[in-house]
């Protein structure tokens, strides 16, 4: 099958990979039909991370192709939806609604989901089945529920968006807007989107967002400020992963309130006397998408959200290097690759 | 009156001060039946602040001497309990319940309540009225209730100990032990005290430790692992503030679980990565003691709990530099100063 790696950091190729195999009877081998470039992708392109010949893609929608002797809860011809994250869904971390924390986790960024085919680990607990046949749209807002949809969404959860709360969001990558689309619909009054870019502003408005707020840094805060009679919000996404993004995260959110962090910290450090003195609960990490799964495919097959719009660039699997060129100089917000031809 | 200040780290003194005076028609006078030192005194004690000729002391319990023209909640001859944060309780961060970050506190500390009286600021807001008459054991159990007690308390609150969890404790001064108490009291089914003090030990199980872990470090976080089938902790309490003990608490925590710190954090740095990585929620800082000291008053003049006995000293006010050298020395827990003559 085609499958893309990434050789060295910049170096994206498109080549030809060994088909999935079933490996453990808890294994399923999956049909991509559509994949995508994450932010976080972005990380190892840019050399952050030590990269050589490294499969890339964990967000992924597809139809089940082959399943392993122990797998029950999904058939071949399904159309499913997966986390980046492989669960088993059933040990007390997973319970608990932090099945990306599974004991038995699998990445599924060291399978690489920008291919034609993809083995999906614990496919049972990884798995949800879709409803009928998604629209194409449909189907482009499945795939940004693999991974974008739900990060925003357990960020917005983190945070304790919800009715009566004024939530900021710091990052106004695809993650940040669809943090604005989460507490837009976990009944958030009013929620300032940071932005300095007009598409991504227009989009963060599209979502609900009801204020752009253009500054960065004290003059950030003071704007957020501002816009809460001196308290700051009580509820702030964090969706950047920079010492920077999280300092202005902190510095917005009121005393009492909640910061939920997606951002992959790179190099960020907390201080622990401010961290008390501001008196913020924090909640981040890897988010368990598993869990929201099954609330976001029904938000989108009954059409009442469209996060698939974040989508702005549509290329096919094998120029999925331009792909990363676009979101690397900020010209595209989510790449989708069409991954079958 | 007398009063405690501290010359210099180190240097205790008892000295005669000004009679405290109604500054602002909010503030009201208490005569101070009892005061006490914190673990928080001793930072400055041991040269860890800056510090020059400082008034000591931010616990209290007293019985109203005066009160302003603007003061209505509390009488002259009342018996009062207040935070160690003076808080008016009304404005939006007060109602959140986050009164140790009102937006108008005054830091007892600033006043100094180890003193035969003390200036109470925004008296309406901060002071709660005694019903009936303390006895002397409730008396002490009250002064635990201005800041070990509620301090403990709101860890407990901030790590989520409730029925089901299991409750690890970093740390065995008052502020832990009143941890154990606090989780105990939320229903925690088990709580493990983290001590390597005989007596420590024998007050945790007192307060319902149902386990003591010894080891510290990797053999402390693999004692808890062990005790929890893998997992860690739901709920862990962190209540010393140093860089050890929140590494303590982040590794003795499971995935998706609760640290609520109170530990007066001194040259702590957390690593943004592996709090992403830990996906763990945090909340800490100066406790909202105010938020529960109606109900921890109701449980102590009920007899349904006896915080007083972390009290293993008690002095007359003049004594105080024995009293601080005492807890610098670990020969006490926690020192009661008899404040009245």
């Amino acid at each position: 099958m085609r499958g893309v790696i990434l050789q060295a950091p910049g170096d994206v190729r498109v080549v030809d990979r060994p088909d999935p195999v079933i490996e453990k009877p808890t294994d399923a081998i999956i049909r991509v039909t559509a994949a995508c470039i994450c932010g976080s992708d972005l990380w190892p392109y840019r050399g952050a991370d030590p990269v050589h010949e490294k499969p890339m893609g964990h967000e992924y929608v597809g139809v089940v192709d082959e399943i392993g002797s122990d797998v029950h809860s999904v058939a071949v011809g399904d159309v499913v939806v997966g986390s980046f994250v492989a669960s088993d869904n059933t040990c007390e971390i997973c319970e608990a609604g932090f099945q990306s924390r599974c004991i038995h986790q699998v990445m599924m960024g060291s399978i690489g989901t920008q291919a034609e085919k993809a083995r999906i680990p614990l496919a049972d607990g990884t798995l949800v089945i879709v409803p009928g046949t998604p629209t194409p749209a449909q189907a482009r807002s499945l795939l940004a529920a693999s991974d974008v949809l739900g990060t925003g969404w357990f960020a917005a959860v983190a945070a304790e968006a919800g009715p009566g709360k004024t939530v900021a969001v710091v990052g106004d990558g695809a993650v940040g807007l669809m943090g604005v689309l989460a507490a837009k619909q976990l009944g958030a009054g009013r929620i300032i989107a940071m932005s300095r870019h007009a598409d991504r502003q227009a989009l963060a408005r599209r979502f609900g967002a009801t204020d752009i707020v253009e500054e960065r840094g004290k003059a950030g805060i003071a704007a957020i400020k501002d816009l809460t009679a001196g308290y700051g919000a009580h509820s702030t996404i964090e969706a950047v992963g920079t010492q920077e993004s999280m300092a202005q995260a902190m510095g917005v959110t009121r005393a009492g309130g909640h910061i939920g962090f997606v951002g992959l910290a790179h190099d960020v450090q907390i201080d622990g006397r401010e961290l008390f003195v501001k008196t913020v609960s924090m909640l981040g990490g890897l988010a368990p998408v598993r869990r929201f799964l099954p609330e976001l495919i029904n938000l989108i097959m009954t059409d009442q959200i469209d996060p698939g719009v974040v989508f702005d660039m549509t290329l096919p699997l094998e120029e999925a290097a331009e792909g990363y060129r676009a979101m690397d100089e900020r010209r595209a917000i989510k790449v989708l690759l069409e991954t079958q031809r």
